[in-house]
């Protein structure tokens, strides 16, 4: 694979947690990243990185790639009318061979914003993996679970989800177990998935007190809440990432807290479905370790990382009449260092020596940046994520001055409209 | 000037307030609107608008364009310390030649961002008016003014402002009266602001309601809210325009919806500098005639009206807990048709049979867009901006396929900085 050396660039990285501005030369080699060049003897492609900003990729630490097929499908409605009668009938129509295209096609955003690794969970999880594979991303895939015994029902899904992980996983593939939900798998699911999880050094991720009335039945069924509920059967721990987390009571954030599971907010979804605002403010204070996702295009609509952290900032600052909330340099924390804690993987998240090389490349003469008096600042309050202009995951680019080298879009386009049809078509009749 | 025949395009217009999608050949002769070509004998140059969507120019309903030297320039800080140790002290330096740049800075921005018109409020009159004539941007332009009294410490703003609008004033140019607000406005000031607003026939912009502050000062003050005040005074009247309106009290809606005034909400500007969130959705049940802004770049901090947009809909979903508020159709009206009622100007805001030729062609096969199933949806929530690829305003094709066409961003930059560096010396001083 191609060596680079790149120079000119304003380089972001992490120091402990604060972000780090400086002007340095960064050397990839065999897709790490490297401040001196290893191998005297190397050849190195020179990058000019002048006038751009050189950063971590942004982490998406939960989405439903395939999803992105339903983009603006079902906008505007209740919930129970987007799930059960936009969102399920689309779903329960679409060949499994489809989602390979219809991920593909969040992929294409998520790059093209400056996305380099998400966390995807749902049922396609072959088809997440491949279009991962041949996309160039880093991709953490979660098999969604559901159901009242894992050795029963879920089973073939289950197992299935191993097979994949052996045929697919590598350093930039891996794979994760993804119960859906406190309200659709049982207490013996969540506990043996936990155990499969321990057994197999699999992380796990779940959707966590996403709406009032989950944390309502919750309550009623088992006179807690979700988060006390997961804690009290041992699902929680340092391997548990848990999604949205927006309806927090009691002494809830304390349990994750003191679990060392790391929290997903996202907030366009929470707001879109009309779930509210996650307490963030009081997770930063806590020091739970929280991280950014977009959740599926059906409820957001779209996988732009930097659209979600302005809005992480401002509905903060606004709801809470604090101009102080939710400052850029944790926003920006949170988009990228914060995922390696929550992933445990060391090589992501931050630019520093033996790193893995998923970097990208911002504009910094793009009209929405210019003039650049605080580069942190405009990643938050200014940007719109077309000022990305090139991505490297992996040591290799992926998207370079604006043009995708390994997705071709015409094809995405033409294979997902084909198979959009033919659900149309289904759910019509 | 150039005619166009504008061919395969989808054309968003409103009927009657509502958004409607049609397939259909524009005509563009002398920077109008036509359906059907009025002149046989003409020559278009013909623009194939395929898998574009051709909408009414947004329409940035209150900015500060010169600001936008000071993007980023002051984040995460109290409010006192944003106005009077940050922003002012830049102000106080800076040569008035400067804001030719500076607000053309801004107007790079919205043109690539969609914006067609926008309404400035601020002391670089005459730079304003330049710099929009050169960029070709429609703009009304409103001459900032404090004081006791208009005919003595403002007399020569005042005067001056009229000079200006006899010198310049034309079907792309207006001049509006800008009061800055009632905190910096004496009684006397705004009575007298509001009578040669009659005479001579022009609109009038003001800060109003945007602090709690403001409001418990007014409360001190006159035993009455910011907007009973100027009802009592008799300023509020259909040519009002009034920025903000975040802290609404008892029957403060309804006194505003009675005068005929417009409302003009920056939901960006309110979060970010923590006076919280204007109760739009109130505003909307009331029929109020709302419009949406930006403010400047100081508090925003981009001019992107489709980010606005997006935070509008989803700051109101979110805080007010109901996925039904502020509806994508709601959002894409206020950003474009109700300002031709706020301005009084029935040639903007719309495509109509002679409507002034100020419309954008949105890239529908942009990857944030894709599949579109449901394009007003995804103006509101999946646009970032950068889908737009062609501006024409009256006529005249100011960006084609994502070149900017009266624009010199080197030398706008150059300039821009050069300024700066003055500023920054002279207040390191």
């Amino acid at each position: 694979m191609t060596d680079y050396k790149i120079i000119n660039g304003t380089v972001l990285s992490f120091q402990e947690g604060a972000p780090v501005l400086e002007q340095k030369t960064l050397y990839i080699e065999d897709g790490r990243i490297a401040f001196f060049p290893a191998h005297e003897d190397r050849t190195y492609e020179t990058v000019d990185a002048s006038r751009r900003l050189i950063m971590p990729g942004l982490v998406n630490m939960h989405t439903h790639a395939y999803m992105t097929l339903m983009r603006n499908y079902a906008d505007d409605v209740p919930f129970q009318e987007w799930l059960f009668n936009r969102v399920m009938p689309v779903e329960d129509h679409l060949p499994t061979e489809a989602a390979y295209w219809t991920s593909m096609l969040g992929m294409m955003e998520m790059i093209r914003t400056g996305t380099t690794t998400f966390v995807d969970m749902h049922m396609y999880h072959r088809q997440s993996a491949l279009a991962a594979r041949d996309t160039g991303m880093r991709a953490f895939i979660g098999r969604g679970l559901v159901g009242e015994d894992l050795y029963k029902d879920g089973y073939s899904r289950f197992s299935q989800a191993l097979e994949e992980k052996e045929e697919f996983e590598s350093g930039r593939l891996r794979f994760i177990l993804s119960p859906h939900a406190i309200y659709s798998c049982s207490e013996k699911l969540l506990c043996q998935v936990a155990e499969e999880a321990r057994k197999h050094h699999m992380l796990k991720q779940t959707h966590l007190s996403e709406s009032v009335t989950e944390v309502e039945d919750c309550l009623k069924q088992h006179g807690k809440t979700p988060v006390r509920y997961l804690q009290d059967i041992g699902f929680l721990d340092s391997e548990t990432i848990l999604a949205h987390c927006v309806q927090m009571q009691g002494d809830d954030l304390d349990i994750i807290r003191a679990s060392g599971a790391s929290i997903v907010t996202n907030v366009a979804s929470n707001a879109k479905l009309g779930n509210g605002i996650a307490p963030v403010p009081a997770m930063q204070a806590k020091g739970i370790n929280v991280c950014i996702g977009t959740d599926g295009t059906a409820s957001n609509n779209t996988l732009n990382m930097l659209r979600e952290m302005n809005l992480l900032s401002l509905i903060h600052k606004g709801a809470g009449r604090d101009c102080m909330a939710m400052p850029s340099d944790y926003i920006v924390r949170a988009a990228t260092y914060n995922a390696s804690a929550a992933l445990h993987d060391q090589q992501i998240g931050n630019i520093t020596e033996g790193a893995c090389a998923d970097i990208i490349f911002v504009d910094l003469d793009a009209p929405s940046l210019f003039p650049n008096n605080n580069i942190i600042s405009s990643l938050c309050y200014s940007a719109n994520g077309s000022e990305v202009d090139s991505v490297m995951i992996d040591g290799r680019f992926v998207m370079r001055k604006g043009e995708l080298l390994t997705i071709d879009k015409e094809r995405v386009y033409h294979e997902v409209e084909k198979y959009f049809d033919h659900v149309k078509k289904e759910t019509a009749q």
